[in-house]
């Protein structure tokens, strides 16, 4: 991962984070008109190496062809974060970041570093995906497309609902929390795993677990208790608690029209639109999402009839990769 | 609350609670032949008196009709519970008691303050559901129909899931619970509410909270928060945490086979069979009630279309009140 410092970085909330720094990956070279440029951010949790998956020779996001770059964004390390940030900031003391605050700094990444004045696409699962509204709304000029994947451009009262509920409340509960400044993140251990737990029962579609289907089969587990485990608190396990707290609230508060009139907001994207829902999605539902891309312009909406819901962003289903691709691939070329 | 005393009752386990305790509550007169008893156990966390809007003259549960008795079940108190068992049994040293337990208490208290024989229709929604299943395969000769509503024989994965997760974990992670040796229920008050947060997260349709739709609306609350708090942080709170842990352990271990081929022993079931489920149910899926139904010799599945999905339990919808009593007109009716 490369490092961006962003110096004193002025965030929406009044905050000055000091020495602030973005973490970005980059695949493929930019070419010498700087216009084939692709920005990938990536979801709560979920590095930039996460996306890596989607980016390959004769692929949509083909490196050869491309300068696909996968930028971090608050909360999540190496990028500024609770974890990482020196006082008086770090821990309980981070500041409130939004999503557009991630897009400013992204965009300062671009303009400032590579002198990119146009994106070919920007393109992100669930987090990401509210930070490729934020992008379309933000900088609609240099927006070419856009691809919102299992995401929106703000969350719904249920996923409002739920990032408070699955991702912040066990850990901000925990009397080991300690406002944030915890004394270990291991002391906090059992909150993650219990994060784990609700964001299993959530994440999946109905049809998920279900005696008979268990799609936790294909994927290689023993039972639906091992891929809780294995896969569910693990994931979690992996990350800094505050840094997580961070990011829920982040994404809770994401609204490109600022507390404006959202529609209208959304209404001014003039980018080439690609709104991607998953059935069995509880987070970002088909229906909902069909709604956001009635808002836009010209906008596509591709409705991948999947058993994962919104499990579908850690890509585990070859099926639902096709499926995006092939979604990415005629968005591409238009 | 009549309370029928079950002196030193052995349960499946192996714990014998002395001094066990059943409450009922009795609506209409048993008739001279004693054949026209309806039985009408309750679910997780809910007093007989809620099941009370289901009964009235001109109704299916005519009580000028029918002798309708509303049994308790073990871990609601006043029937035997944690928060009411003396010591060695009492608090976090309750027993593990199970569904069958429930069904041979209920069972005493029919054949032996009633001397009743044969039932006209056993009904229940969520764990009463499970209740009502139990009761179908453990005395066949005895039960004429049943009605499992928003219900199941055995809980789904998912719920199984559910119940650790959502009424369990909150309640035995919390430092106050202490084994289950609380030294006051106040001290969980927080988990109570995160219980709340998390019920009210996956007992509702995905339409339920979305905007546009906001079907706490019509129920009379201002806004998705205030029916968070007012309708389900109101609900745990109201109850005893050891109870509800109690509760849910039993439903989790909910199987009417005992460990042993769950279709062979729900198709021995020969009572007349309505399933009913509700669109949107997590819980218990319409796709898995219309399994169940598959596995009973006549069984009629019924899929009401409900905005209100588990939440149903609660009858707070006037449209799936009517299409329920109609489903238990038809089954009275053969």
């Amino acid at each position: 991962m490369e490092l961006f410092d962003l110096g004193d970085f002025r965030l929406r909330c009044g905050a000055t984070l000091s020495g602030a720094t973005l973490a970005y990956k980059v695949h493929g070279t930019l070419n010498a008109a700087k216009d084939n440029a692709i920005l990938f951010p990536s979801f709560l949790g979920g590095a930039p190496e996460a996306l890596e998956a989607w980016i390959g020779e004769g692929r949509p996001l083909d490196p050869s062809r491309y300068c696909i770059i996968l930028p971090g964004h608050f909360g999540l390390p190496p990028t500024s974060s609770p974890s990482n940030t020196a006082t008086p900031y770090g821990r309980g003391a981070f500041p409130a970041v939004t999503i557009a605050d991630d897009v400013v700094a992204q965009h300062r990444l671009l303009t400032e570093r590579f002198g990119i004045e146009a994106l070919q696409l920007v393109l992100g699962w669930s987090v990401g995906g509210l930070q490729t509204y934020e992008w379309a709304v933000r900088y609609p000029a240099m927006v070419r497309r856009i691809a919102s994947i299992a995401g929106a451009p703000k969350p719904s009262p249920w996923t409002r609902l739920w990032l408070r509920t699955v991702t912040e409340e066990p850990f901000t509960a925990d009397p080991a929390w300690r406002d944030g400044f915890y004394a270990d993140a291991a002391d906090l251990q059992g909150a993650a795993r219990r994060v784990g737990h609700a964001a299993a029962l959530t994440l999946t579609p109905d049809t998920f677990y279900r005696e008979g289907q268990e799609m936790w089969r294909p994927l290689g587990f023993a039972s639906a208790d091992d891929f809780v485990v294995r896969f569910w608190e693990n994931f979690w396990l992996a990350l800094d608690p505050g840094d997580v707290v961070a990011q829920a609230r982040k994404a809770r508060a994401a609204d490109p029209a600022a507390g404006g009139d959202l529609a209208e907001a959304v209404g001014r994207i003039s980018a080439t639109t690609a709104v991607v829902a998953f059935t069995g999605d509880h987070m970002f539902q088909p229906a909902e999402c069909r709604l956001d891309a009635d808002r836009i312009r010209g906008a596509r909406f591709h409705e991948i009839d999947s058993a994962f819901g919104h499990l579908a962003t850690f890509s585990l289903s070859a099926q639902d990769v096709k499926a995006v691709d092939h979604v990415l691939e005629e968005l591409l070329a238009t």
